[in-house]
């Protein structure tokens, strides 16, 4: 490296996104797919180490992994109706092995199809309920609009669960669980805060009654979706024959929910809400380097600083930990480190070892302070711990200070022009409201992002666009 | 439980293995497209413990991880001549996005053709070799042959890693190093012996210059192969113009091997290998429950009983531990857990907790001991451990038997009737022999799958179908 990143994030965030996902070597858009792009290693161990999260969560939940296949049969693909509506224009299709034709088969863009045939044959008491599976998978998707590396691509990297139960109320007490998944991972361990939003009924998930998405907020004011829970009632069990025999000896139909949380998409989160004009800054629990340590020598004690910084390195075990003695300069590897986001940086030289004093780096506060090398692995678990605190703790402020409540279109207009997302009375996010919707669309390009899905909130006076009586308060913003 | 799973599985292997996945669900047939199956939570976790087990071992060796596109472009894939041969009448084809008609992509059989163009762009300098990464990943291919859940099927779950390398001896240690990744995790760690043969040249991977398989032997006398790996030499890197500058200054082309382990094949190996008249045997390594508890009680010592189980659970994790608080009569639970494979069972009843004594059974042997309390844990991991070693030792002793020298096609015949493999002098595994081998595959049903490709073995005599000077040792068996 002799040059050294440096972009304005604030001012020019879409340059400094892409050139951090080249320079850090995230991915590699050359790829000659277009809308395919290959994610290298840094980015891959984040995927992987976020899928760890996720699982150990879900499984701690009661959800038990499984594999289904990638192809869909036309037939079941067409069973619901809403859903292959809504998802038809994406699909791709295999339609030929080798030279011969074949029926065609869907590359699926999600699995509630796949599933619940089998959910028919495998579901039959009470006593097999709740049923709650979920598959590590990657799924393909045509999307039209712009694809950028993490935010949108046409193949993504996801967790999708499917839940079956007696009833709605507990199958809607499972849609609550997922927002607090979402928020015990993304926001409570990565420091990504967020809304979840009931999606207005024109934009909730095809084949669902209602949607929960999670909306975070991008540096230049845009909301992205994060992992998302859909409550499908019982749609989707009534076309797939999903029954069961109720203590009271009734057959019944399932009432079926499913939760997507997509890797690649939080990445795109991490990478944006953490990093500064210096690179990307990763929290600790999801850093795949968690220390580096650089090691600063001349030839005379070259031998000595090498072998102690290997007794720390050993000390620190198993966390993720790992010295640059490459023949680079101190200054550069510094440079280069900071840049790729790793959270915490040891320096070791003549110095440190006679006082038995480590120098520490703070990632995010670029700040070097001192740590005894007693007590070390505790103390650095301590410092990563803090650490992540600190982005979580920064990231809500600002997130709380870009909701703004909005009583006209004006207001609205200056929220979104601010990089914010306003909070308004509304008459309707049932098909009623779908006009004044339109109209925020047209004349603001900014969209009905929904209401809270967590709790209820009041609204007051009447609704910003029509003037009728508001009964729902939305959040409205610019989309990705 | 009403039954209990009982079948021959020496004299009945074929009904054995497709019973024991039903009974023990691992896997569901039912899936309404040919090939593919479904893969339920009991084989779902342990192909997620197999692959942390190959991942983990692959970046110990300096592998790091990467996703790689699903898709790959015609371009691309015809690059290399021999490979589009070998693969094209089984690649499935993406030819359609919506109603829309698109250039035709390939649902990767395998990556070579995606990673390399990409390492066109990475690699630059001897300084980024050897560049050595792997993905995670499912591959499709249209088998003709009969699938089998877990043998073979249309889509399958593996690793494959793709290495440079500046000079060919540094890619021939890598081809070596693979063969002992593969000792280490399926034969010592699991207990699945193997033979490591270099393929005859009719048989190497469609692009190698060479392949070594790995070929394990399923109790009805039949090869499958388990992973392999392939020194694929400058041809894909010729094609891809794969070039470093070299330290002398000099431009020059990588050299390149590849190395393929599928978690669902090695998945079918534990299951025929360890397996027994009751069920499954699984080894306490990569079993998802690898201890039951069973408590047994009347009204009157439940809660005391169920109390001191739920304390046993807890000093012995983290081990994968589960306590079976089901309704179902200890007999049948100790019925279900043996025919699911789990490899220990404690049980706790009153006379247990008096005598501060629990009862342990061993799978494997259908034995039951008694251990103290004291140390549970540690002596619960060296009674797995301990368990592991005695299915590798009767794995091992079974399989060397199973090795018999043939010097004649009648030997051979005995060999393949008898369940076994046929070690026997042999012409050549160059083209020279591929009318020997026809031979031996027309007369006998029976292929020469290779020499040894971890060390050299020397031929006596006259090979045993031509009668010409033996150059190679080749070993002839049944295959999958």
């Amino acid at each position: 490296m002799k040059e050294t990143f440096n972009i304005d994030k604030e001012k020019h965030f879409s340059e400094w996104y892409s050139e951090i996902v080249a320079k850090a070597e995230l991915a590699d858009l050359r790829y000659n797919i277009k809308g395919f792009v290959v994610f290298m290693p840094w980015s891959a161990q984040i995927i992987e180490i976020l899928y760890s999260l996720f699982e150990k969560e879900l499984q701690s939940k009661g959800h038990l992994p499984s594999f289904f296949p990638a192809l869909i049969s036309e037939e079941n693909f067409k069973k619901e109706a809403q859903h292959v509506k809504g998802f038809s224009p994406d699909v791709f299709w295999v339609t030929k092995v080798g030279e011969t034709e074949i029926e065609k088969l869907a590359l699926r863009p999600t699995s509630e199809t796949a599933f619940y045939q089998m959910y028919n044959l495998w579901i039959r008491s009470y006593k097999d309920l709740p049923f709650k599976l979920y598959q590590r998978a990657n799924i393909w998707r045509y999307e039209t609009r712009a694809t950028r590396p993490f935010i949108r691509s046409r193949e993504f990297y996801w967790i999708e669960t499917h839940n079956a139960f007696a009833t709605k109320e507990e199958a809607e007490a499972q849609v609550q669980e997922d927002i607090k998944t979402t928020d015990k991972i993304m926001h409570q361990k990565l420091g990504i805060p967020f809304l979840p939003l009931k999606r207005p009924e024109w934009d909730k998930f095809a084949g669902a009654v209602y949607t929960i998405g999670s909306d975070s907020l991008l540096p230049d004011g845009r909301l992205i979706q994060q992992p998302s829970t859909h409550f499908l009632g019982q749609g989707f069990s009534k076309v797939f024959d999903v029954k069961f025999k109720d203590k009271d000896g009734q057959e019944k139909l399932v009432w079926i929910t499913c939760y997507g949380p997509a890797m690649s998409r939080i990445v795109a989160s991490i990478i944006s809400m953490h990093g500064d004009n210096s690179g990307l800054v990763l929290p600790f629990i999801v850093s795949p380097i968690q220390i580096i340590i650089v090691p600063i020598y001349d030839a005379k004690s070259k031998k000595v600083v090498l072998e102690y910084a290997e007794k720390i390195k050993k000390d620190l075990e198993p966390l993720r930990v790992k010295i640059d003695d490459t023949e680079k300069k101190p200054g550069e590897k510094f440079y280069f480190w900071e840049m790729k986001g790793v959270p915490l940086r040891i320096e070791i030289g003549n110095m440190e070892i006679k006082n038995k004093q480590l120098t520490l780096f703070l990632r995010d506060e670029r700040k070097k302070i001192k740590i005894s090398e007693k007590n070390l692995s505790s103390e650095i678990q301590e410092q990563g711990r803090k650490l992540d605190e600190r982005l979580k703790e920064k990231a809500d402020k600002w997130f709380e200070k870009s909701i703004v409540d909005a009583e006209s279109l004006e207001d609205i207009e200056e929220a979104i022009k601010n990089k914010k997302i306003a909070r308004c009375n509304f008459c309707s996010t049932e098909s009623a409201g779908e006009r004044c919707s339109a109209i925020i669309e047209k004349e603001l390009a900014a969209d009905v992002r929904g209401s809270r899905g967590d709790k209820q909130e009041q609204p007051k006076g009447k609704c910003l666009v029509c003037g009728k009586k508001a009964n729902v308060v939305v959040y409205v913003g610019k989309s990705y």
